[in-house]
C-alpha cells in the first residue's frame, strides 16, 4: 500500500513535468512564429493548449482522489495541494503562448515595425525562469526557486522599457499604432509568464520548506 | 468533534464571503477613482489589497490544516480545495482594481478623453457577474454559476469594441494615445475580473455538482 502512494505521487510529479514541456515548448513555438514570421508554428501552440486543458483537469482529478483515498499529511499533502497550483500556473502559461502565437499572427501579414531585438531577449529570460523553476521541483532546490522569483524584476523593467519605446514610435509614426499594440501585448503576456514561473516558485518553496513567502516583496 | 468541523467549515465560507465583499469594494472604489477623477478612493483600493493578501495565505492555512486533521471527503474536501482556488480568484479580483486604481490615476492627471460610458457599463456588468457568483455560492445554486459563465462573453465584445475604439482614436489624434492605453487596460482590467468570476463559477459548479466543467467551451 504505502508504495503504491508512492508510485501515485511520482506519477503525478511526472505529469506536471510533462505539462511543463508542453508549456515551454509552447512559449518558444510562440516566439519562434514571431521571430522567423511563420503561422505554421503558431498552429503547433494552439494543438499544445488544448493537450495542457485537458491535464490540468485530470491532474486536479489525480489529486482530489488522492486527497479522498489517502489523507496525506505533511509533505505528501503540500505535495498535492501544490501540484494543484502548479498544473494551473502551467496551463495559464499555456494560455499567454496562445495569445502570443496569435499576436503573431497579425504581425506577421504586416512589415517588420523594427527589428525585433528586446523581445527575444524579453523571452530568452522567462524561459530561463521557467526552466529553472522546473529544476528547482525537480532536484528539490527552495533557494533556487528564490533565486527565480528575484530575476522576475528585470522582466517587469524590460516590459515597461518596451511599452514606453512602443508608444514613443506610435506617437511619432501613427502608421505603427497596430503594430505596435500587438507588440506591446507580446511583450504584457512574458511578463505575465515571468509572474506564472514567480508563482510557481513560490509553490515550491512551500512545498520544500512549509512556508507560505507569497505577498510578502 | 463532528459539530466543531462544521463550525471551521462555516468560519471558512465566512472568511471567503468576508474576502469577497472586500474585493467587490476595491473594484468599486476604483471604478469611482476614475469616473469621478478622485484620487483618494484609489488609495483605498492599495490598503485593501494588503487586506486581501493577507486573508489568501490565511485561507489556504486554514484549508492545509483543515485536510490534515479532518482529512474530509466527498463534499466536504471539495468545498476545502475549492476555498483554496476561490480566494486565489478573489486576491486576483483585488489585484485587478489595484490596476484600474493605478490607471485611474494618471488619468485624472490629464483632460477627459471623452465622456466615460463604456467602461462604466462594462464595470456594471462584470459587477453583476461577481456579485452573482457569490449569491451562487452562498445559495448553493450551480445554475447561477452557470449563467454567470455565459455572460462573460458579453465582457469580451465590450473589451474588443472598446479597444477597436480606442485605436481609432488613437490613429485620429495621436495627442490621445497615452490615455487610450491607460483606457485600454482599464477595459483590459475589468475583461480578467470577468474570467475571475467565471472560474469561481466553474468551482461552484465543481463544488456543488462534482462535476469539472473547465475548457469545455
Amino acid at each position: 500500500m504505502e508504495r503504491h502512494f508512492d508510485q501515485q505521487l511520482n506519477e503525478l510529479k511526472d505529469a506536471l513535468l510533462q505539462m511543463a514541456g508542453i508549456a515551454t515548448q509552447s512559449v518558444a513555438a510562440a516566439l519562434h512564429a514571431l521571430v522567423q514570421r511563420d503561422d505554421n508554428l503558431a498552429r503547433k501552440v494552439e494543438e499544445n493548449d488544448n493537450i495542457l486543458d485537458k491535464m490540468e483537469v485530470e491532474i486536479d482529478d489525480r489529486c482530489i482522489k488522492l486527497l479522498a483515498l489517502r489523507q496525506p499529511i505533511a509533505t505528501d499533502l503540500r505535495f498535492i495541494t501544490m501540484a494543484m497550483k502548479i498544473s494551473s500556473d502551467l496551463e495559464r502559461i499555456g494560455d499567454q503562448a496562445v495569445s502570443i502565437a496569435n499576436r503573431a499572427i497579425a504581425l506577421n501579414k504586416e512589415p517588420l515595425l523594427k527589428p525585433l531585438v528586446d523581445i527575444p531577449r524579453m523571452a530568452d529570460h522567462v524561459m530561463g525562469m521557467v526552466r529553472d523553476v522546473l529544476d528547482a521541483f525537480v532536484y528539490a532546490q527552495p533557494d533556487k526557486a528564490r533565486d527565480v522569483i528575484a530575476r522576475d524584476k528585470k522582466v517587469d523593467a524590460l516590459n515597461d522599457q518596451l511599452h514606453r519605446e512602443l508608444t514613443s514610435f506610435m506617437v511619432e509614426q501613427p502608421n505603427t499604432i497596430s503594430r505596435a499594440l500587438n507588440l506591446m501585448t507580446v511583450s504584457r503576456k512574458l511578463e505575465r509568464i515571468g509572474d506564472h514561473a514567480t508563482n510557481i516558485a513560490e509553490e515550491i518553496i512551500y512545498l520544500y520548506e512549509a512556508k507560505d513567502i507569497r505577498h510578502q516583496r
